[in-house]
């Protein structure tokens, strides 16, 4: 036998969770399961802040039937956490590694956790400890750089773009009601979820009609007088904005910070859709109200994309490779191919090239308006959804004359 | 040949839409096309309201493709309207049925409509027009008086009842960020909707911790010493409250009429669960945020219930039937069977019994606390939401020690 065992693999999950996290669970589990170098195959709780507690679990100890209900349960099963590493909570982490003879660590997480999985590699390597890292990618926003999409937006994604279609069917019924509907999707500073929600629009009539992306400046006179453009020509707007929109002083809409003495029966507004909402109201005296799905559209069940599904099993199980392979202080990308279809393959980046850099969305895939995507956008993110979304039926109505 | 074609059948929706309000239409349609009794199969556009302008359109000119495309489309499809008659309208209308020799009209829809039928069917008398009025119930609030329950009702609750499931994960991936869920659901006067919540819960840990339906008067101290609790016991709390809660004073929370001069900048909370929200935040300083999935929860074409769409498929049907029999001036029933297993049959309920009535949910489906459902209620609602819903796994997370 000219392998033996080198140590203990751990793997964390942290940042905001996503449908298809714990498919990289798994996938990296299985990866590791299937060879005879890991000795240990270990959980941080709670990501490196439950670490630093040593709240450790043992996922060899979990069941066969545990490992397959995960690939369909949304969320992170090993809980997650956002804490940036501070003072000498690097050190800390290292002894505790040493002591738990821990030598390969699995970080899935976004911008903020590459940096956590980076400043631990550093630290190891200053602390002479032999420590290989290596980070997969998850992230709803799909902000991270190199990688050509994140594990986890796919299934966003996919939510919001049929939530916007069955949700304006609503509107379609009676358009008079509430002709105006905001949308609000998650997306602080990159407008990729915000965007996904044309993924179903075939034409100009369809929805949404005006997307409200972080990376483009607010003008309240703008917006209106499209909205007001659009309802003279359809009868009804639906809108989708992103939960931050800023206007053209870096403003964002709704962040008062005021508030009043008697704050539950007259508390300000923070929210983005209930902020246009009133815009709306107010000055066009349209009826116009919101859906906020919040954090469904992460977590739906029933909105899972196949393909951000494979691709997240896959980017696990790439990072157990990657550490096999003496791979360190890395992230696994998504390499996007085209022929004959639509598939991926992974590689790696430095990780210090990814830490907390942010991929917003290129001007190239939203038109000259600003608020409608371009082809482009359809061909790059179309594929990230898995199957087709469903499109409703109409009736022809055909009139009775008399 | 003893049968001879006596006239015209017209099929009207209206009120708010459901998932599978357009299951009725097909259900009602496919029985007029299997009797010879009915000549023309008119479809009214947007209910009395677009019956008054004479917008009708011909039923038999639809494909098969659109029929069987109808039955997993969500909204109306003939349009809807929330129109009250009013004037000469129930007269104008008789005169729009003779001149197109209609002599059956099929009304789907919850309390006004009923009351709409109504009406039509006393017009109709009076001035000596021979004409048959059936109603057909719909309604996602599921207030229908006698009617068992509504079509409608199990694809909202099912939709609730998962989403509750599944934004939950999130938030026991990392308690501490947003500690305080709060669900916002439709429901103005019934808590049907908001109870529906539970329909997943199995234990006291499972989500929802606290629900609150119209029917309850609503106290803040009370509610926070609630929050509180649980907070204490689980370190976070999922709460489901109906879009109006009132106060002991019958004062809907959020109904503060006031707004500023700069309303853009400075508008009035609207929402329940956002005052909900802020109330927590202000009184017990915990971070607390919220989904208000919105139209989504009557729209949502992966929520369907298979149960609940074959009941609207059937009551749309026995509407037919109802109207072939003679039967007039009344509205279709759900009647329960428990044995062997659930299932439905229907009745009928005279027209002026359902009119306007409003059927709140009973105290017994309530315990002590008035904020959690009681097993009866689970008997009630469990068989509406049609395939078990998806229960997530967990890891059993066994502790590394050193």
């Amino acid at each position: 036998m000219s392998q033996t065992t080198c140590g203990n693999l751990i793997i964390g999950q942290s940042g905001g969770a996503t449908a298809v996290i714990n498919a990289s669970l798994v996938g990296a589990f299985e990866a590791a399961l299937a060879d005879s170098r890991f000795d240990g195959i270990y959980g941080m709780q709670h990501g490196i802040q439950g670490f630093l507690q040593e709240e450790i679990v043992d996922l060899r100890a979990e069941s066969q039937k545990v490992w397959s209900g995960l690939l369909s349960t949304p969320s992170a099963a090993l809980g997650s956490c956002r804490y940036k590493l501070q003072g000498d909570d690097p050190g800390r982490v290292i002894e505790i590694l040493r002591r738990y003879n821990i030598c390969y660590l699995l970080y899935i997480g976004g911008n903020d956790s590459a940096d956590t999985a980076h400043q631990l590699a550093q630290a190891a390597q200053h602390s002479g400890y032999d420590l290989q890292t290596i980070s997969v990618p998850k992230t709803i926003d799909n902000d991270l750089p190199i990688t050509d999409h994140c594990p986890g937006y796919g299934s966003a994604a996919r939510f919001i773009a049929q939530a916007t279609i069955d949700s304006t069917m609503n509107t379609i019924s009676i358009p008079w009601h509430y002709p105006v509907k905001v949308i609000e999707t998650m997306g602080r500073d990159a407008g990729w979820l915000a965007a996904s929600s044309a993924l179903g629009k075939r034409d100009d009539v369809d929805p949404p009609h005006i997307i409200l992306v972080p990376e483009q400046p607010f003008n309240a006179d703008r917006f209106l007088a499209q909205v007001e453009h659009i309802y003279r020509r359809l009868g009804y707007v639906i809108v989708v904005a992103a939960e931050t929109i800023r206007d053209e002083q870096g403003q964002p809409l709704g962040a008062s910070k005021q508030t009043g003495n008697d704050a539950f029966n007259h508390p300000l507004l923070s929210g983005t859709a209930e902020c246009l909402v009133e815009l709306v109201k107010q000055r066009l005296k349209l009826r116009a109200r919101f859906d906020k799905p919040g954090d469904l559209q992460r977590m739906a069940s029933n909105a899972i994309s196949q393909a951000d599904r494979e691709e997240a099993y896959l980017v696990g199980k790439m990072g157990v490779q990657a550490l096999l392979h003496d791979e360190s202080d890395k992230m696994v990308t998504l390499v996007r191919h085209t022929e004959p279809v639509y598939f991926c393959t992974t590689g790696l980046a430095e990780l210090v090239q990814v830490a907390n850099v942010q991929k917003l969305m290129p001007t190239s895939y939203l038109d000259e308006s600003r608020t409608m995507v371009t082809k482009p956008f359809y061909d790059y993110a179309l594929p990230l959804i898995g199957d087709p979304l469903s499109q409703h039926t109409q009736l022809q109505k055909i009139g009775v004359r008399r």
